[in-house]
């Protein structure tokens, strides 16, 4: 596994790379990642994965200093999985003048869901996202539905901007107990990982709810909500969307998508659950 | 010459191109544009040109409407200059939702200049100069000097996405009276025609007193928008810049350029000299 650690490095590699599949990451792999890598290896000649936690992203008070950098794990994980590059840029060589001074805007829908609690995130993930593409050119990338939004986004603004890339979903890991698989999940304590597969329960009953045909999306939330909430989590939102668009969902809408992002002490978890009725 | 009127024509095309030089323009081609498609020519093994009149960097009260459109004479003009293929979309094809969702948002240099007298301006150049470049993949873009602020804008914006692209800038075709090519020239009256130069002899006076090292750059800039105004002209801004960032120039840089934006009745002209000293 070739680790590039320049853009140039980068370029060089890519121009006898063939057809290129892309899995852009913060590092800290765990399985949900290793699904991506699969499905980047089907869709590819070549796959290279980038590790950058990605400073334009967080807002002030969030986990961008104690995100959990794992490089050697990951590169062992990666190198397993058949990955043929690794794309591991410091700060400087993305951010050479410390600020970005030309950003990628997304429309409103940034300021919803998660961006309503996250300022800022959602452009972060967008000119970051950008930057990449730019530097890696793929055919293809691959982008994990665990978070739903930072999906719909991107895919909204590859169309939107004509980017000559494939946006490939691919499907939430889970833990047997049904908890998603992320990152932050490594925050929770003993008792709070216990706790933490409620929040994909409820999201299973709205589900469940949904697809026997109920529009009482209101009700369903606030089900969800009180039921969290009684088991001492903080909610930041659980909304039923419509699933293509993330609108506001009307009653009778065929294709959902519920959300939801709750914090269990310290720890922000984020899930959902698309609904096809 | 091909005439491509899709997205998907340009990427079909673009496949067996081989190194592609790009000039985007808004049509209504003169000599001053020839001499891009001359240095494109130079540059790529096939050159391609865009024409787009781009609804998103015209202001309310612009000329948009009025821009003039003259394919047939620009398509003659491009045969015979030897170019590959001309692209040439309708706004469906590049805004099939009218609007456009994702901006790239340049920084605070489009709300200075030219950008305080064209709020958004800017922005739409840098967005649909994102998606053209995304389109036709150009491995080389030349661009005008006379629009100077527009490339400097783009230079930044390609170094600070990371797009893989050589921007080339080109010096500024003039007529022999000095009155830089523009398709603007053509609103004017026979006598603001022939009042036109004016504009750029102040800017050459200034570039003398500069280059032989006055450092009173507030009274150049005014004495010269004295001259105008005393002619019937109405002055936006005359300034001395340093070339390279286009920041306020201090005094004894070395690096300079002087930016104008003037009207004469209903026609708004730029030009602008740099000054090595």
């Amino acid at each position: 596994m070739h680790i590039l650690q320049t853009i140039q490095a980068v370029r060089d590699w890519r121009r006898q790379a063939g057809r290129v599949a892309f899995v852009p990451t913060m590092g800290n792999l765990h399985d949900g990642h290793l699904a991506l890598v699969r499905e980047a290896r089907q869709r590819g000649d070549a796959v290279i994965v980038s590790i950058f936690v990605n400073r334009l992203q967080f807002g002030q008070g969030e986990d961008f200093d104690s995100y959990p950098r794992t490089f050697e794990a990951d590169r062992a994980k990666l190198q397993a999985a058949g990955v043929d590059a690794l794309f591991l840029p410091d700060e400087r060589e993305l951010y050479p003048r410390i600020r970005q001074d030309f950003n990628v805007e997304p429309p409103h829908l940034q300021n919803e869901l998660c961006g309503a609690f996250r300022p800022g995130h959602f452009r972060g993930v967008a000119t970051v996202v950008t930057k990449l593409f730019n530097i890696v050119q793929p055919d293809v990338a691959c982008f994990g539905k665990k978070d739903f939004q930072q999906l719909a986004i991107i895919r909204a603004m590859v169309d939107d901007l004509n980017m000559p890339i494939d946006i490939v979903p691919v499907d939430t890991g889970r833990a047997d107990d049904g908890l998603a698989l992320s990152s932050r999940n490594g925050y929770l304590s003993a008792d709070e990982r216990a706790e933490a597969p409620r929040l994909y329960r409820n999201l299973r009953q709205m589900h469940d709810a949904l697809a026997a045909g109920s529009n009482q999306y209101a009700d369903l939330e606030a089900a969800a909500r009180a039921d969290l909430e009684a088991h001492g989590w903080q909610v930041d939102y659980i909304e039923v969307r419509a699933a293509r668009t993330l609108d506001i969902a009307h009653a009778g809408e065929h294709q959902l998508v519920v959300l939801a992002a709750a914090r269990l002490g310290k720890t922000r978890l984020i899930d959902n659950i698309e609904v096809q009725r």
